[in-house]
């Protein structure tokens, strides 16, 4: 504890709304949130001064707890031993995420914020600042998961906002403009196929109806019947009671800045050892389908220079798209294989796959996408040519997210704040070293958000770069250290705003 | 018409008992069935002349109508613009089996037939013979599909032993030993995935237990919750009340002989311009499921050389899987693909792929797996090696058929039927060229049969030597030549059990 003003004692239980009514909370023996606050701001963030701005921090305990309690609904498969060791299986607008949406709804009215969800089931929750008529400093990330995914992608960045105004209540921060926290639907794009959907629905980038339509898909469906007769998003959010009055739309719910905190889902903090990423940027990436059509026969009597076997030719594309990836410097990747018709004894004649391409600027992707479309042309043509029957391939464009560069008012707020908050435990001088700019290789709802309005993001570390998976894990003490800048950040963003 | 015997006239509608309740045969303009029978035989197969045998054929036109008329249960995907320019989706004991079962049923009752139906809803259809108490020579195939099939793979098989029968039935041919025909259940193992599954509990190769409590593949199966609440053979034969009293074994309905008639599903015969391969043999083959275990990371964050993608794993082993069966003169096919979780942007961590490998000799089979194992291995090690957790893989042996030899009494009969029905179209001196011995690239029930009873095939060229496919196609021409030496070949099995 650096600071006396916000030193904790553990002498009184039960000062958040939320510890009230956590029935599940005690099952995490290692976590517990014993404190009281002895010391009050009562102030403004203008009215800090810097020294204050740089030692506020959270409740590294609360925000622990709080974040698994959250984790009871979607909990995932199971890795170890203690009782917080399961992955994730929140998938979006399931029944799981309803529960989560309303102890969200719940908790972040016992603040005192004002709810908004709008037309997606994005829940926007406003804490009002002193002056009226003016957008609030936005916290947004997501609840929802991969269906085997971890406990703090997307969920860290929620929660994070839960906690830091906690936090400013329990001190009596006021701000100037508001502080929200956004639960955005869908970031993932597993159940229904476009990743951070909602976010890109209220920048005007895509389009509410398209959003509506999407279908699940059948793989990763809530549902045993999401085969025969798929949901679409429309039809689930009115499931769960979470499609709001409000246009989505950053015009309808008005934002004046959008910071995420989110773990790296890579190595590179954790190779280094440092603890924070100031996110400059995010890489370019386009998702496709392709679809292989040879023609379907039987695997016991045609040999193979009479085949147009589609899975074989996806196969050898799928080794060639690492191949040219890897030779531009980029990422290639295939999630989702359908091999119809799908008998041991049938060669298959269609087959589709996923593919997603990710590179540092957009052109790098370009330049990946036009050889593989000349290889896998190459590739169509060679299987069947001999029975005058080649395969073909086709590309369906399903998602396209040029690379992204945050806007510098934000990134200097993180920046400051990374550095105010490492200077707590390791001094002014090295603080510098335990943090780094840093692009972010997968898609956020930020990268929307910042179509619209000054964006930027927090990375903390996560355990061997793994994410996407069951263990994903982010330590106690990282993710506190996020949600302490992820404070200052809004602090400061607030105080810049003001100030002048 | 090259014998007096059996000319038809075109006078006499609705002879046949099926014609009085098939309502759609209306629509199949180019197939048509008015004929009489001007000549009756009247005699057993052991009191004709050889030269009388030679020229025994059944009815084209009867052939093909039935056949189609069949084909109403379970149409397929649609490739032409005539009505029978369909293929076929009639899965194993589905609601149209049922439907394509009870219309065999009625048929081969009205014929004079006894019906038998086993514990594994196999049909067996015996015109009695002359002779109480001996078996009956059989003729046996088919009447389930692929899920995107043909109208001829197994259907043709079953049909050409109702018309033998309906032959024998108008000319008053009587045989010594009864003349039977079966449908078995589940040759095609495409919604349960063990081929030829219920031939080979009655041969006493696979047990009882093994396939009733076998599981639809979800990817193929006839319904939406087949995904979540997958069916068993048990339950799909009482829900469509195919589960017979009797113990499915040879030892319970004796067989003297099996013969079936089957398209070649391979290019030999068309490319040669022939017109019948008298089977001697059937290649060796084994289904095997592999599993690959990676590791699911992000498709954004996670390097190539931080990755153990099973997807990327799976598709070189695809690819490796051809280059090797070549090598030795086998095929390897992969018909089946799971990739999990199954998400455009999470690397897969667990994927299962079939593989079918056959060769000429079992022998061959073998070298191949041993190679692929070893290949596999190195594949798997390969992927992940970097985080030191490199992929693994798993296989299963779902089913293994030996290279089968079929019987030589059997093969005569083939043969002989084959050159006199060529003969009568080409003359004696070029029919042999019509005629090839030819080894059999797919499975069939016959190969179970042949384990307990003397057995052979016949096979008829199908176009481009597509099978398995909705286009698969087989003129009515070749299929009456097949039919006629099927009828033939069980007339003479009977002489020769019963002349001596």
């Amino acid at each position: 504890m650096a600071s006396k003003v916000f030193s904790f004692s553990r002498r009184c239980l039960s000062r958040s709304p939320i510890n009230q009514k956590t029935p599940c909370v005690q099952h995490i023996p290692s976590v517990r949130q014993e404190y009281s606050i002895s010391h009050k701001l009562n102030r403004s963030t203008t009215e800090l001064s810097e020294e204050q701005v740089s030692t506020l921090k959270i409740d590294r305990d609360r925000l622990a707890t709080d974040l698994h309690h959250s984790c009871q609904w979607g909990p995932g498969i199971r890795w170890g031993q203690n009782p917080t060791d399961t992955g994730m299986q929140r998938l979006t607008l399931s029944e799981e995420d309803k529960h989560v949406r309303d102890w969200f709804v719940q908790t972040m009215s016992g603040l005192g914020c004002n709810i908004t969800i709008d037309q997606l089931g994005n829940i926007f929750a406003v804490r009002p600042g002193r002056r009226a008529n003016v957008p609030a400093t936005f916290i947004g990330s997501h609840l929802d998961t991969q269906p085997t995914g971890g406990r703090y992608d997307g969920i860290l960045g929620v929660l994070a906002g839960v906690e830091a105004v906690k936090t400013m209540v329990d001190l009596g921060l006021e701000t100037e403009g508001g502080i929200g926290v956004v639960n955005w639907t869908n970031e993932e794009g597993a159940r229904f196929p476009i990743s951070m959907m909602s976010s890109g629905v209220w920048a005007g980038k895509i389009s509410l109806e398209h959003a509506y339509n999407l279908k699940e898909v059948p793989t990763v469906a809530s549902l045993p019947t999401a085969a025969s007769a798929p949901e679409t998003v429309k039809t689930a959010l009115d499931k769960i009671g979470y499609c709001g009055p409000t246009p989505c739309s950053h015009e309808a719910t008005l934002m004046a800045a959008h910071f995420e905190l989110h773990i790296e889902q890579g190595p590179h903090l954790v190779s280094a050892g440092q603890r924070i990423g100031v996110v400059t940027a995010v890489q370019a990436y386009r998702w496709y389908k392709l679809q292989v059509t040879g023609r379907d026969c039987h695997t016991g009597t045609t040999a193979f220079q009479h085949r147009a076997d589609a899975m074989y030719a996806s196969a050898r594309m799928m080794v060639k798209a690492r191949e040219v990836a890897s030779a531009h410097g980029c990422l290639a990747s295939v999630g989702i294989v359908d091999a119809r018709p799908g008998s041991v004894n049938t060669v298959p004649g269609l087959v589709s796959f996923s593919l997603d391409i990710r590179g540092p600027e957009t052109a790098d992707v370009e330049v990946v996408v036009r050889q593989l479309q000349q290889d896998f042309d190459a590739i169509a043509a060679d299987e069947g040519k001999e029975i005058g029957k080649p395969c073909r391939v086709e590309w369906q464009l399903d998602f396209d997210s040029p690379a992204v560069n945050f806007h510098e008012d934000c990134i200097s707020c993180v920046q400051q704040s990374a550095e105010a908050v490492c200077a707590q435990d390791v001094g002014v001088t090295d603080s510098k070293s335990l943090v780094r700019t840093i692009m972010s290789g997968a898609g956020h709802d930020s990268v929307f958000t910042s179509k619209v309005v000054p964006t930027s993001m927090i990375f903390v570390p996560c355990k061997d770069g793994v994410s996407h998976h069951p263990e994903e894990f982010t330590s106690a003490d990282d993710c506190a250290t996020g949600a302490s800048v992820l404070l200052q950040a809004v602090v400061r963003y607030d105080r810049q705003r003001f100030q002048s």
